[in-house]
C-alpha cells in the first residue's frame, strides 16, 4: 500500500528544502559508521532514463589523489578569478568556494556514458538525460545527507577530464559532481552566496508563463 | 534555529524516494487550487550554481501548442522504435512512455543560458552545471508533489529545439524536461520500465570505487 504522508510531513520536507544548503566549512570529524551506506542506498533510489541507473561512485582518501584534486581546483579558481575585475574580483577571492581541507568525506560522482541499461531509452532526442539522471541521484543524497544533520558541498571549479584521470576511472565516465561531505561548521538559512553578497534569491525566477 | 530532523522523518523521507514514480497513467481531474504555487515554491528552494536560479517554467493550455507537442512526441517516438528489432522492438511499442493525453497540468522546464545571475560563479569549467541547477529543481518539484500523492511523468522523448519552438520562449532558453503532472491512476513501489520488463534495478550500479 502505498503510504500517505501527513500534512505534517509536507511541511518538514519544505522546511528540508529550506535548510538544505551548499556547505563549504566543515568540522574535520569523520562520519559516523553506516552514513556513506545509507547515502548510496537513498542516491540509488533515484528517476534515472529509461532506468539506467546511470551514475558512479569513487571515494577518495589516498592524500596524492586529493592533493591533485585541490591543485586543480586553484588552478581553476585563479583562472576564474581573472575573469572578474574590481569589487566583483575582490569578493570573488574573499569567497570560500570549497571544502576540500575539511571535509572528511570527498565523494565524486560520474555519469556512465558506456552502460547500456535503460537500452537507450528516451535519451534519442535528449541523451544530456543520462547526465541528469546523476544529477537527481546527487541531489537525492544531498537531501537524505541534510536531513541526517550532514553537509555536502558540491564543487564545479573543477576540469572534469583532469579529475577523471586524477582519480583513474574507466574512460566512458564523465565527472558530474566533486562532492565534500561532512558536519558542518554553521547552520544557516541563507544561501552562502547570498549571505557573502555574491547573489541574492531573486523572486523573479519562479515566474510562469502562460502558453 | 537549525531544525533537527528526528529519525521518524528521515524513515519517512526514505519511503518518499522510494515511492517517487515517473507516472504515465493520471486520473483527468485537474490539480486542486494552489498545488502549481507550490510545487514552485518548492522547485525554487533548489540548488543551482554560483545561486544563478537559472531555472524558468512554462504551462501549457492551449490546445493548439499541446497537439504538436503531442505530434512531436509521436514522430520522436516512432523515430526511437526504428532503432529496435525483434522481441526488444515489440516491448518498446507496448510501453506507454506518456501521459501526455490524460495529465491535466503540462508544464515545462528550461534552463536560461542568457541570465546574468550568479555572475558566471561555478561554470567556468562545468558550464552543464547551470542545467543541472534545473534538474534539481525539477527533482524537488518531483518529491514535493509525491508527498501530496500527485504524480509527475518526465518527458524526453521529444526534440527540445522543437519544443522550444512550439512554445514559443526566449531564444536562449534550452529544454531540460516536459512534464506531466496530475492524480496518479495507480501506485506501485516498482520503476514503471521495471513493472513492464524493460529494465530492472541493478544493484551494482551502486557499487563505490575507492581511489
Amino acid at each position: 500500500m502505498a503510504p500517505d504522508f501527513s500534512q505534517e510531513f509536507q511541511r518538514q520536507l519544505v522546511e528540508l528544502f529550506r535548510w538544505r544548503r551548499d556547505v563549504r566549512r566543515f568540522r574535520p570529524e569523520p562520519l559516523e559508521s553506516g552514513v556513506l551506506e545509507r547515502l548510496l542506498d537513498a542516491a540509488c533510489l533515484s528517476p534515472s532514463v529509461g532506468n539506467s541507473q546511470p551514475w558512479r561512485f569513487v571515494r577518495v582518501d589516498e592524500a596524492a589523489r586529493r592533493g591533485a584534486v585541490r591543485a586543480e581546483f586553484e588552478r581553476c579558481n585563479d583562472q576564474a578569478l581573472g575573469g572578474y575585475s574590481g569589487e566583483r574580483a575582490a569578493n570573488y577571492a574573499a569567497l570560500k568556494l570549497a571544502g576540500l581541507d575539511e571535509a572528511p568525506l570527498h565523494l565524486v560522482v560520474f555519469v556512465d556514458h558506456a552502460t547500456t541499461a535503460g537500452h537507450g531509452l528516451g535519451r534519442q532526442t535528449m541523451p544530456e538525460t543520462a547526465a541528469y539522471s546523476v544529477v537527481s541521484a546527487v541531489h537525492t543524497l544531498w537531501l537524505a545527507a541534510r536531513a541526517e544533520g550532514i553537509g555536502v558541498g558540491w564543487l564545479s571549479i573543477l576540469d572534469g577530464g583532469t579529475v577523471a584521470a586524477i582519480l583513474d576511472v574507466p574512460e566512458d565516465w564523465r565527472l558530474v559532481a566533486y562532492l565534500c561531505i561532512g558536519y558542518p561548521e554553521e547552520e544557516h538559512l541563507d544561501p552562502e552566496l547570498e549571505r557573502h553578497h555574491w547573489q541574492a534569491t531573486d523572486p523573479k525566477a519562479r515566474e510562469l508563463l502562460f502558453r
